[in-house]
């Protein structure tokens, strides 16, 4: 087995929660070479960097300093059981398969972040470990497999950030402010930095995003920043005793401005040099379609950090509106945004070949084809790309939603008074020849077609199908810009545009 | 005489469109003493630097390569001559005295602005021109004082930013691509670098801030940085002659992203050397509390630029919502957090001490008293200061409008379902002792007040006042924070908040 050391942080970067792997194989396909299989198949799909996730609020492997997934679960006991009574009847079965597989792995003397990450190794792949730094999956469940007895005690003393109103999932996070809340992730940090031979370590604060009591975030910024200090020297440690660097790596949200103010400083902490790599990220309910690369890459210019922006499998064009499972044609259209802003990779989270059924969708060759075409931005701008409006689904407490779906004429609003107008990020420009297509999508009922009049840049364009209230135009390559695109819409009365994309042909 | 010269840019900075001094005085009055006597009156207010504006369409000044204001005006004719006929009847008696005042004074040999200047070296106030690069004030009238014939002819030709709508006078704003836009405006700054004495020259873009055709904004902004480049190279030979340096400042909107996508990429400028003063700043709908201070700063860190925020005299809490002019506590509130955010000044936009009738409205005496506390951070921030909720009145074509206010509860909306959440900015943390009120006003009808709770930083508050739907709560200084506070609601149906304000009284 080549034994080689990632000398540089190689995008795509692709992000593992291991449920991927554990619900989606029976207890009796768990053996090491399962583990192999799984990364040789995304060494084919061509990442360069493979993340692990070793924890939710419990580990998914034998740790011995917190309790592991499988811990207060029997596997021969019933269905009724503490942590499975409160669980939805139809998940049951699906959670006792995860169960069972991550035990009986554990159970052979294999362990599945070793293999992962030696595995890496073999095919030169970043081989990297991620902690979430707040998981509150399953927090407002009695009881459930999930949930970790520091988590249950904290929660019994009303310790969490937002019992003030203790109604959603995300008032009862941690609250990191408390020394035992730090100490308690610290733990599991040198636990992993000491067990596991790692070219990094990501602190993922994306789960779940709000680590204080509303309004302290500043002052918890600070608390975290000097618990990053810690850690710091603790990978230091581990590079020693590896004799290779151990990198530091956060998730934070895609708006530089929003994470300040969530106290995830991402550029304080690249500029103090503190981490390695800074991953811009949506939470989850859709892919982030304007994130601004330019603005980060300016805010980390300076610094060595290696900035990526995380892609989520979800496509969601406005908050409670329908969703789907991201296409390839959008995944490579986000992609070459990214790409073309400058950012140095594409980070995949959910992205899973057989979770959410992607290979199901997309065929298991267009997996990996898209995959590897995000290695390079000529190649991924050369797909076929379509451009997306969604929405930040991260901000700040009180920061004002700014969703640009569903928009609905206000008649008076500017700069389009009189109708809507859409910036739509794009990428480079493309070449001529290839088709653009632009779709917009009216809430019942749509407009008299001969009534709207739709701009992009300025020019007029024709109005080539519509099916009830999905209405296509052509776009003449010519007027497309670097960059992003400014629709502009007229209606004479007040509708809603329920979703916008701008469709740009394979090159030919 | 005593000349001296300004050494760095100082503030506060006073921008004066020269209408308060011309509008608010009779031809009679003209002379110039009652200039000198104007910026006395500003220098005992304690005003830094003044930047005197030299144009809109047309040039305010005897310019002998633009036309005059008083251009194709007859003070002799009627009312209904081709430049007045157009005009709403009620002003032409006001337009007719300004035309008359600034006319009056040119005749008698008298170059307002030479005067201005000369004043401020007298006084040792930094002494600025301000070009507005794009004013189109007037432009959807036939005829008009205001309308250059540069401007008629562009019109005419439709050659104008958004003709494929032409329905707002934003749509009418000069296309900056057009080379003869360009050297227009060459020609005016050529003349003031050599007609003047001046310690700098401010590239006023945020008149009317859009100057591209929609879409072309990012190319446009790469003409707009070459043109500056030729401006640079006038200030230097301007410095030449002079014997002192010639300084180049610009006004852009508040976000710095916002900015870059309307192709007045400030921080892009900034980093050139191309600039010394950079403006963040609103349109003119309101006041913005909200300005990202802290980003601004560590986007110009290693730039030797003076940054500055631009304060509005308008205070709207809401789009197409009641507006008032801003008050010495709302003033002294938004300055404290532009200084607390690291902000070299406080800008002064249309706060005049007669125009508006702010020294009116707070008495003289105060109106100095104010603009004296914006020289030192923490004497503003003793002051009696209201943090408000505003919005961003400028927004690049197709971003979405992410106004705070109005605020109606969507239930199911993150980061606080069932709720409302409002992050104020506040400045430093208020000394022990300052009582603190928050106001909340709602839409009629308001609430039952028993059903609703308000928490300041995750801590109910108690409500001390209601007066129909403005509800007033004492907020316990101990509990507020340092730059913001979170500000969350609950309420039981669809209401509605127009408007919130915390108030912070005087230090004892």
């Amino acid at each position: 087995m080549t034994q080689s050391i990632q000398p540089v942080i190689a995008g795509p970067i692709f992000n593992q929660d291991s449920t991927d792997f554990f619900y989606c194989r029976t207890p009796e396909q768990m053996s090491a070479p399962e583990v192999h299989a799984y990364i040789d198949r995304l060494a084919r799909a061509g990442i360069g960097t493979y993340v692990s996730c070793g924890n939710a609020m419990k580990a998914n492997f034998a740790t011995e300093v917190w309790e592991c997934e499988w811990s207060g679960y029997d596997p021969a006991g019933p269905d009724d059981q503490p942590v499975l009574r409160h669980l939805p009847p139809a998940s049951v079965a699906l959670t006792r398969n995860r169960l069972d597989s991550v035990k009986r792995l554990a159970d052979q003397g294999v362990d599945y972040h070793r293999e992962v990450l030696a595995r890496c190794r073999h095919h030169g792949i970043g081989a990297w470990m991620s902690v979430r730094m707040n998981d509150v999956h399953g927090c407002m469940d009695d009881d459930n497999p999930l949930l970790s007895r520091f988590f249950v005690e904290q929660r019994a003393a009303r310790k969490l950030r937002a019992m003030h109103r203790d109604r959603f999932w995300m008032d009862r996070a941690l609250d990191w402010e408390r020394p035992e809340v730090q100490e308690h992730y610290f733990k599991l940090v040198c636990e992993l930095l000491n067990r596991y031979d790692l070219d990094g370590l990501e602190l993922d604060w994306m789960r779940f995003v709000v680590h204080f009591r509303p309004g302290r975030e500043l002052e918890g910024g600070k608390v975290i920043t000097a618990w990053m200090r810690r850690v710091k020297t603790e990978c230091a440690k581990a590079a020693a005793r590896l004799g290779h660097p151990v990198r530091l790596g956060a998730r934070v949200p895609t708006r530089p401005e929003t994470a300040r103010r969530l106290g995830l400083d991402g550029v304080a902490w690249a500029k103090e040099g503190l981490i390695d790599l800074l991953v811009a990220a949506p939470f989850w309910a859709t892919a982030d379609f304007d994130v601004p690369v330019a603005e980060w890459q300016r805010l980390l210019a300076g610094t060595a950090v290696h900035f990526t922006v995380s892609v989520e499998v979800r496509y969601q064009p406005a908050p409670e509106g329908p969703a789907q499972m991201i296409s390839p044609a959008l995944l490579s259209g986000l992609a070459a945004t990214i790409r073309h802003g400058g950012a140095d990779s594409v980070y995949l989270f959910n992205i899973f070949p057989t979770g959410h059924g992607l290979e199901g969708q997309w065929g298991a060759d267009n997996y990996d084809a898209v995959i590897r075409a995000l290695r390079d931005p000529a190649t991924v701008a050369a797909r076929e790309r379509v451009h997306a409006i969604t929405y930040h689904d991260v901000r700040a407490p009180g920061e004002p939603n700014g969703n640009a779906l569903p928009a609905t004429d206000l008649k008076w609003d500017q700069p389009s008074p009189g109708g809507f107008a859409f910036r739509v990020q794009t990428g480079p420009k493309p070449e001529a020849g290839r088709a653009c297509v632009l779709t917009v999508e009216w809430a019942a009922p749509a407009p008299e077609a001969t009534a709207v009049r739709t701009h992009v840049n300025g020019r007029e364009l024709k109005l080539i199908a519509t099916d009830k209230g999905v209405w296509r135009y052509a776009v003449p390559t010519a007027l497309l810009e670097d960059e992003a695109q400014v629709v502009e819409i007229e209606t004479p009365g007040k509708d809603t545009v329920v979703r916008l994309e701008l469709q740009i042909a394979a090159k030919g």
